[in-house]
């Protein structure tokens, strides 16, 4: 899909609940489970805010009013409206301002869109970035994720660290008087971070055959020899910020052919990583990934109704999303100083074992500087 | 705002990653931390999967078809598409299907409408809740929440029992040798939630003042003689359900005004929990937990420039959200037996006290019955 740019708007809008909502959560630096509306009209951002949230709102939020909803929607209510809702309130409020066009995410709810339309407004759903901006980091941005990141490696290191204590026995591995599975491992995982103030949801510590599936969480007992994928992407509940790191692990000798697999996606990243800079197209840098593996000999597509080789993006932002633009894969993306993104190659082949390798970068004018410094050693 | 019934549709569409879209993972039972596609047309309930997602979506998805977005992404390209999004494959399959109209949820993102409105199809927002069914709740999702309340009662004890067992010195509370802040007692609560399984955010243990205003979470040290309010509503990470309890404490005797504000709160509850049962309307149960305020002389309004009183809605709908429908508030809904409600009035007075009680009950043919337990006592 291409897109023409936006018309111009009298205002941007947001509705939306600002924890789930990256976009006005950036725009406001205000947290609440529960929708509000973000106006920002010439030089202004509004919030309008329900009676649980406007003292909060007026302490926290960065922006240059807080107006109480209440107030909009006692005005509804005059107007006629029985039960006034947010969009009735929001109503009142751009008649007062004398908004007629809106700009809106293209995540905004149709609900919404539809009933601001059939009152005679124009809204235009903006394509992603709905805010240009949060893609640059600013160095306060990039601190928090460093930071994220560090607690992230340190966590990663607790576990990989578990799994080299492992004793192997009868074809598992044994940790503390139990087998060591990755549950046991999430657990540990997750705890540390949670010492350190992350959220951890949706770890992946993933062995042998599971690890060949790349979103497969993983269950069940880790095995000596086989590939184990650990994918940590947890947020600072503090900063909002996410950190992301993958590493792959062996506990004692790996088979040749998943040594050579490991070999081809640690040079696929440097491949990658040498060609990130200012200007660098997302999928210049995915379309070389691929070629790289080819080269090697390794081939992507579905075998036995099942996909093996590389079939994932080779990167994505991160920020306050987990997964944000820019991207390095298939779609159009151009990296540009002060982006943040995971470079994260891998190869799947059920019956050898699957391979991520992850850091997270900072673009930068000539090159990229890496947040991620955790080893990269295969067997543990 | 009122809504007409939606029309007919040939088709009901969600697009949206399930991790965050509770209607998604219901329709489905499968997790996705990106969008795709789900089309219930006819008998047939369809996934476009990724390849990053097919495999497991096949394994795990509760529909009746998985298809490769990869598939209808060619077919996109064959037709013109330059670089086909998610919304040239779903047009492809829908052309395959002959779907002209769709129903989508109030939240569907404007944007992917838009498309699909210039592409000549109908696409009717359907306001909550899209899933109608969602709010009664089985007895296998009855039992998830059971169990998240449990545990979370569980963590709510060992956060109390902390409490009661501090130390108080120089007007501040002791415990293991360290000042007893919210944070402390909140990184207790989420650890203990996480050897359970249960995964806590913005878990709120708000003292004093800080309590007075129902969103803040808390910070510093907590006192004694004031009033704490634990409000825990974690999210079991294998079930996907809530749990979600609120108590009030004070360490020491209390003053005689908070406890007075204690007496109406639970006197308030017991009047709502009275009232719950199959065709009780949620806005005529909230009234009365008003009317039970103003007649012990509780007012509700802004004060020098901040709300007091009660000025938030009596419960919300628990299961696959925090807050879901159906509510107990001033907006229209009615209870009906196999809905899941919170119950939790509260009064917020600076100076002296907020205070909070929360339950959570499965409303019967008769009444109600409660799957919180734990002992309602001011002081410890």
């Amino acid at each position: 899909m291409t897109h023409a740019p936006a018309p111009p708007a009298d205002a941007r809008l947001i509705i939306a609940a600002s924890e789930a909502d990256a976009n006005l959560f950036y725009a406001t630096r205000f947290l609440a489970p529960d929708p509000f509306v973000f106006l920002h009209h010439g030089e202004e951002t509004i919030l309008l805010a329900s009676d649980l949230e406007v003292d909060r709102a007026r302490a926290q939020a960065q922006v240059s009013q807080v107006l109480a909803l209440r107030t909009y929607e006692e005005r509804a209510k005059q107007a006629g409206a029985e039960r006034p809702g947010i969009v009735d309130a929001l109503l009142q409020l751009l008649q007062e301002r004398q908004v007629r066009s809106l700009l809106v995410p293209g995540s905004f709810p149709l609900e919404h869109a539809d009933t601001l339309r059939a009152r005679g407004l124009t809204v235009t759903a903006s394509s992603e970035p709905f805010f240009e901006a949060r893609l640059t980091k600013s160095p306060k941005e990039i601190e928090a994720i460093r930071q994220a990141m560090r607690r992230t490696e340190a966590a990663l290191d607790v576990a990989i660290q578990t799994i080299r204590d492992a004793e192997e026995r009868d074809g598992l591995l044994w940790w503390q008087g139990s087998i060591l599975t990755s549950e046991a491992v999430k657990r540990i995982i997750a705890r540390q971070l949670l010492d350190e103030g992350l959220i951890a949801q949706h770890t992946i510590v993933a062995c042998a055959d599971q690890a060949c599936d790349p979103h497969h969480e993983g269950s069940g007992p880790l095995v000596p020899g086989q590939a184990i994928i650990l994918d940590l992407f947890p947020r600072d509940a503090s900063s909002r910020y996410y950190g992301d790191i993958t590493r792959t692990v062996v506990k004692g000798p790996a088979s040749e052919a998943l040594r050579r697999i490991y070999d081809a996606v640690l040079a696929a990243q440097a491949c990658a990583l040498e060609r990130i800079r200012d200007g660098a197209e997302g999928e210049a840098i995915h379309l070389e990934v691929q070629q790289s593996f080819r080269a090697r000999g390794y081939q992507t597509g579905e075998v036995k109704g099942r996909m093996q080789g590389f079939f994932h993006g080779t990167g994505h932002g991160l920020g306050l999303e987990v997964h944000e633009l820019p991207r390095i894969s298939k779609l159009k993306s151009t990296l540009r100083s002060g982006h943040v993104v995971t470079v994260e190659p891998g190869l799947y082949y059920p019956g050898v074992g699957g391979v991520r390798i992850e850091d997270v970068v900072v673009v930068t004018d000539t090159g990229c500087r890496n947040l991620a410094s955790y080893p990269k050693l295969l067997e543990v």
